[in-house]
């Protein structure tokens, strides 16, 4: 291609609103232009490695034995009623509508609905099972803040695969063959990722595992064993109980606290640390009640864990102020579990404390040496706060760190959630009608793209692993206009290329400086650029960049197609 | 792939709502299935087809050297606001909606908008023209009737490429380049099919072409000369001014035609045939006022043609028969040119007669032997008329006859339609700021499968070309479960043909009977069916049968994998 043809759509500046190195660099490079909040153009630079990455995606889904399907963007809300999600799905994320005849819809943001529905017409017969549908499609969903570009945007491509079984352990082989796609992917992709256990969300299910890109700017924190591979996001990762220290218990006592009412100030007017301290969050119940949580003064409460709890409003919902007040007499800040006229849930850390500090339930008054058990009768135990750096691992071998992550890619093992609801049945080898179990395997295929690009750049801009860079290499002609010789070698180099099936792309813009030139070969991310000069070409040399490592090389001109087109495959 | 691993979904009976063969059989085969009205889900063995499609295109489209993008299908009211389209576009089709923080959007039926956005921004020299920028996106009209399976259906997959240019020669060259482009594409679908000249529609502009698949379910009706390449919409053709003829003119009459309100009515009560008569019809105004239009009996308005006339109300609105009495004291049925207190457009034949009968603007009276220019002092005259067949050609060579057409691409010059509005410039060679000119071009991927169908097809079911099976063989073993032999020899020759890189489908489904697999391949329309059997194999053969002409052959066992590979070829 020469860029003559192309449009090269590079920009000298970061766009105001993008914060993080893909969001700007996919734009500065000329990969993507944003339309509108959350909704992105991809320019024709973009589209080559977006056409490369899905490319790789079908191929290995398709080297799975899964079978490729497409469903509509546009789904009728019907099945979004026949599986409950129509009023419950991620508050605001689906985006309805109605048609002319005034019937609703939605656009879809996931396809188990539909993919359920072509299930049960079409799959009679366990002899026809198992299945592994999967579709290359665009999704969207309504994001209350989208955000980082591709990696939070509305409207996406997603590779989404859904597959059908009766028996569990046909559901883990296939879970398990997409676990094993999915890494050859991500490694075709160049990436280095971890896949870690996983909460199950709005998708529902059993068993889940995300597969996470390593970056500094990942929205997620992942916590790994230092000597297991245990790794899982922290909202799943558990925190094993602590072993109670056996104290003598000391009288409990009401203590004045003028004014102090985060742990932080209580415990420096005490005279204590924060980890002798417990803080009491006042949450809705299921029947319209009140529950309290307690955590140990420096632990904070994982809301997935606490929303599972039986009894809990699901999704979490903190108390009113005013409801506090009313039930308890006192305002937060000064609550603790002693005399508290709710249910009590203590996190496992929290409920292994001796004589410890917590709010006395009159404001600006605190208990000190409070004891489970003597001063709080009833109280249940849960792990209820998200794991800290240095906690045990939940494997028991060795001990947590973490690391942050972009989630490019997530399994779940539905089990029936869909399939019982929606009735999709097939008669078993006795001929009896019975429920199918699902598994449901998502990619993003845009997002992936992003998160290639946080892994791989440098200041000067994107790094491409050559199996999607969207080019191969770049050709540029010093001063082309003025030297018959340095077009013609440029144009010989960029015949031989192509016809040895490199994908190259010659910088024969008019009017624009070799230096600009070579900046923006790096920004776009070219791995290999070839600058053919009239100097170099007195000694019979093109200059030959690599764009990892910097390097630069003189190519004798007769080795220079030969070269390039091993270093490119 | 065999099909204990694919999923068939073949019918034994159509749909109930399906009437033409494409949608029928499309269906029964198990390519598509129906998820709502106008939306389809695409089965395992329809993805195959689609996918090949789709390459096809994309590999035309890049050999043309126009540039490939992605356009979100959710676009932004604001950019129809500027362009004018947001409410007018063909009334309800578009989908419109608001996101959570209640900003409008619609769902893209097009993306003349978005691109010419991208343009203005990305443009900025005419030294980066021109361009052809094209995307295969899913688009969403919502069609106040869905029909036809995927012919009309709502959301549907699309190929839209829109080019940027200075100069009207070289936009010229872009659109014979895309006109050529479409030609490459359909006869690689082994598409029998015609370009004709063709009206602009809602998306505007001067010249455009459709390519039209010849198909007697179409919905266009298509005018060819007998004797030259002219072809074109019958909502385009024009009728040449008749000649007219001289004759002695009599003295117009009036007379009483009770009840007589239809042309063929009164021309039998009359005892003239139609041809001799004159119909008028009154149409709302750009002035909130009435204009008569004049057609000779036997004629039909073409509205298209009529609403192109400067001064009448676009698109065309019949007057109400209110507004006709009190215009002209007279009912429809009783109308003519004489005296008619309004601005008169007579069609070309209309214009020719002579001693005419008409309507006398008082119910139950006509006028005869009326005469322009002595009786109707004042009118215009114009092409107003559908064509019929035997008119002359329009280009002078010979007759038109019809044929009906499925409309699967469509190419325009729009010119500055949408640049101009939406202020699309770029430096020309002196530096000044000029108005991009555009054209655009699209093709419709899905309908193109559809159209494929129509033409390829007979009582059994598809009969897919080559290019774009879903499989080129179809492995057939007999009584496998019984014959060892048999089973070893249909893996040998699937294992065969897939290492000589064919698409074979082993159909080894169990429980299902010889006959009946048969039926599923001619109904699939794999081209190539080879059945493996005891009996063939005694003799050392395999039966080939060819699916296009039924022709069955005995193959020696050695040359079965070299012959059907090249048959696949």
């Amino acid at each position: 291609m020469k860029s003559s043809n192309f449009t090269i759509a590079t920009l000298k500046e970061n766009p105001a609103d993008a914060d993080i190195a893909s969001h700007q660099l996919l734009i500065r490079g000329g990969f993507i232009r944003k339309l509108a909040t959350g909704l992105y153009n991809w320019l024709p630079m973009g589209q080559r490695v977006l056409n490369k990455v899905t490319r790789i995606v079908r191929e290995e889904m398709d080297n799975s034995g899964a079978q490729e399907v497409l469903m509509p963007v546009v789904q009728p809300a019907d099945l979004w009623r026949e599986s409950g999600r129509w009023d419950k799905y991620d508050a605001g994320d689906l985006l309805k509508f109605t048609d002319r005849h005034d019937r609703e819809f939605c656009f879809g943001p996931t396809h188990e609905e539909i993919i359920t529905d072509i299930a049960r017409n079409e799959l009679k017969s366990h002899k026809q099972l198992p299945v592994n549908f999967y579709q290359i499609q665009t999704k969207f969903r309504d994001e209350i803040r989208p955000r980082f570009g591709l990696l939070r945007a509305r409207e996406f491509l997603m590779k989404d695969a859904y597959s059908f079984h009766i028996e569990e352990s046909c559901l883990q082989r296939t879970y398990d063959l997409m676990h094993d796609t999915y890494c050859r992917i991500l490694d075709r992709l160049g990436l280095d990722y971890r896949p870690v256990l996983a909460d199950t969300g709005a998708i529902g299910g059993n068993a889940s595992m995300e597969f996470q890109v390593l970056a500094e700017s990942g929205e997620d924190v992942i916590a790994f064993s230092t000597e297991s591979d245990y790794a899982a996001n922290i909202e799943l990762a558990e925190s094993l109980p602590p072993v109670k220290a056996s104290f003598e218990l000391l009288t409990m006592e009401e203590v004045a606290t003028p004014d102090r009412k985060t742990i932080v100030d209580v415990a420096a007017f005490l005279q204590v640390e924060p980890t002798r301290t417990v803080k009491t969050l006042i949450v809705e119940g299921d029947d319209d009640d009140l529950v309290a949580l307690i955590l140990r003064g420096d632990h904070q409460l994982n809301p997935l864990k606490a929303e599972k709890i039986t009894g809990v409003k699901s999704p979490l919902v903190m108390a009113s102020d005013k409801a506090i007040k009313k039930a308890t007499g006192a305002n937060p800040g000064s609550l603790g579990p002693v005399n508290l006229p709710m249910r009590v849930i203590a996190d496992r850390d929290a409920a292994a404390l001796v004589n410890f500090i917590c709010g006395a339930n009159r404001d600006d008054y605190h208990f000190t040496n409070v004891n489970w058990d003597r001063d709080v009768p009833v109280f249940d135990t849960c792990d209820l706060r998200n794991v800290v750096e240095g906690d045990p691992s939940p494997d028991g071998k060795g001990q947590l760190k973490f690391r942050r992550g972009i989630e490019v890619g997530h399994i779940f093992q539905l089990h029936d959630v869909y399939s019982s609801k929606m009735n999709a049945t097939v008669l078993n080898e006795e001929g009896k009608a019975v429920t199918m179990i699902m598994g449901c395997y998502g990619l993003g295929v845009t997002r992936l793209i992003a998160a290639i690009v946080e892994q791989h750049h440098d200041d000067k801009g994107i790094i491409w692993p050559l199996a999607i860079a969207p080019f191969q290499v770049t050709v540029i002609p010093i001063n082309a206009h003025k030297s018959p010789q340095v077009q013609e070698v440029s144009e010989a180099i960029y015949t031989g290329l192509r016809a040895a099936g490199v994908e190259v792309l010659l910088d024969d813009r008019e009017g624009v400086r070799p230096g600009a030139k070579f900046a923006d070969a790096e920004l776009m991310g070219i791995p290999h650029r070839l600058v053919v000069g009239d100097r170099g070409l007195e000694n019979n040399h093109v200059e030959w960049v690599v764009r990892q490592s910097g390097k630069s090389v003189d190519l004798p001109l007769e080795e220079v197609v030969t070269r390039i087109t091993q270093e490119s495959a």
